[in-house]
C-alpha cells in the first residue's frame, strides 16, 4: 500500500487518511506532494496523483485507487477491522458515522478562516461570527458524543476510532488558534494530541523544509 | 423505521438519503419539513428534528438517529446488504466510495448557483467558470466509471448503486438547467432520470404546496 499525502504541517485531510491508515495496522509507503509545489503540479497532472483531479490524500492498494479520507476509512474498515474505526453499538455507530460525515461536508468558515498549521501557535486571532458558529455546533456534538458514548476511555467513543481521526486536524487548530474551550473540550483535545499517531504526524511536520505563505496565519510565532 | 426529509422538488440531500433507504427494500415512514417554514424552525429546535443541527435527511431507527445521506448509505449498506449499493469488486468499489464522498465533500459552485428545483426547466441559465470546472470534473469521473466499471449495466457501475444515488441530483439539476452533455452522458442521465425511485420522487415532488423563491431560478418556467 502506498499513501499521497500533501505537507504535514498543512494538509489537514492528508493527516486524515494517514490516521486511518495507521489504525489499520498495516504497514504502507508514504509519498509527500508538497502543495503549491510547481514541479509537482506539472507532474501531478500526467500521471497516477491525477486519480483524484490532483487532490489528497490518496491510497494506491494494488489495482484499487481511493482519493478520499472518509472512503479510505470505510475501506479500512472492511478490510482491516470494523472495530479498528466504528464503535460496536448500533446507536454509537449510526452517531459516529453521522459525525465523521459532517465533518466531511461541512465547517467551511473553520477550515476557511482557521487554516491547519502544526506548527504554529496564534494568540490574538479574531473568530468571525461563521467560525464561532461552527466552534459551537463541534463543541456540542463532541459533548453529546462524550456524554453518551465515551465512558469507555478518554475519545468521543471512548476508545479511539474514526470520528476522532476526522476531528484531530481541528483539534489541532483549536491548539494553534488559542480557540477558548470547556474543561471537557480541553480534556479531549489533550488525548488526541498526545495520541500516539498524531504525536508522530505533528513530529514529522516539524522537519518539513516546506513554508507556504497561504497558510501561515498572521500573527504567528 | 423514519425518513425526516425537506421538500422534495428542492431539498437535494433529501433526495439522496430516500433513495438510499429506498434500495434498503424496508418499509419507512416518511415526514417532510418544509424548507424555511416559520412554524417548523421553531419546533425543530426543541425537538428530535435538533439531532442534526436541524438539517435533513434524518433516519430514525430504535435508538439510532443518523443525520447526513453518506452515513445513511453505510449504516443501510451494512444493515441490509452491501451488493445494493457498492460494486461487488474491490478496485470498482474503492473507485465509487471515492465518487461518492467526492459528491458529498465537494461542487459548491455547481450545488450553489443551480439550486435543485425537479419541477422547473430553465433554457437560458448561464453557466459560471466554476460551474463550469465542476461539470468538467464530473463528467471526468462519470466516463472512467461508465468506461471501466459500467458495462454490465446503463448506470455508472452498471448496476445501480450509491453513486447513482449521490449524483441523481446532479443529474436533475443537468435537467432543469439544460447543461450541454456528451452522448455518454445523455444516456446516463436519461438511465437516472427514468430509474423508478427517482421516477416517484420527482412525480411526488409536482404535488408539494409549497413554493420557495429562494429555489426558484430565474428564466424558469
Amino acid at each position: 500500500m502506498k499513501l499521497v499525502i500533501g505537507n504535514r504541517a498543512y494538509s489537514s485531510w492528508s493527516m486524515r487518511g494517514w490516521l486511518a491508515l495507521k489504525a489499520s495496522g498495516q504497514e504502507f509507503e508514504e509519498l509527500v506532494v508538497p502543495l503549491f509545489d510547481k514541479d509537482w503540479d506539472a507532474k501531478r497532472k500526467g500521471n497516477e496523483f491525477a486519480a483524484g483531479g490532483g487532490k489528497v490524500p490518496v491510497l494506491w492498494d494494488g489495482d484499487t485507487v481511493i482519493w478520499d479520507s472518509l472512503a479510505i476509512i470505510e475501506s479500512c474498515a472492511e478490510a482491516h477491522g470494523r472495530e479498528r474505526y466504528w464503535p460496536e453499538d448500533d446507536a454509537a455507530r449510526g452517531m459516529a458515522r453521522s459525525m465523521a460525515a459532517e465533518m466531511h461536508s461541512s465547517f467551511m468558515a473553520l477550515r476557511a478562516e482557521l487554516p491547519m498549521n502544526v506548527r504554529r501557535r496564534v494568540d490574538d486571532h479574531h473568530l468571525s461570527d461563521a467560525v464561532k458558529t461552527d466552534i459551537e455546533r463541534i463543541l456540542t456534538i463532541w459533548a453529546q458524543a462524550r456524554a453518551r458514548y465515551g465512558s469507555g476511555g478518554d475519545y468521543l467513543f471512548g476508545q479511539w476510532s474514526a470520528v476522532d481521526m476526522m476531528f484531530a486536524p481541528v483539534v489541532t487548530r483549536f491548539v494553534t488558534y488559542m480557540v477558548p474551550l470547556p474543561p471537557f473540550a480541553i480534556a479531549y483535545a489533550e488525548a488526541v494530541i498526545h495520541h500516539p499517531h498524531v504525536v508522530e504526524w505533528i513530529e514529522l511536520a516539524q522537519d518539513e523544509p516546506w513554508v507556504i505563505e497561504a497558510y501561515e496565519p498572521e500573527g504567528s510565532k
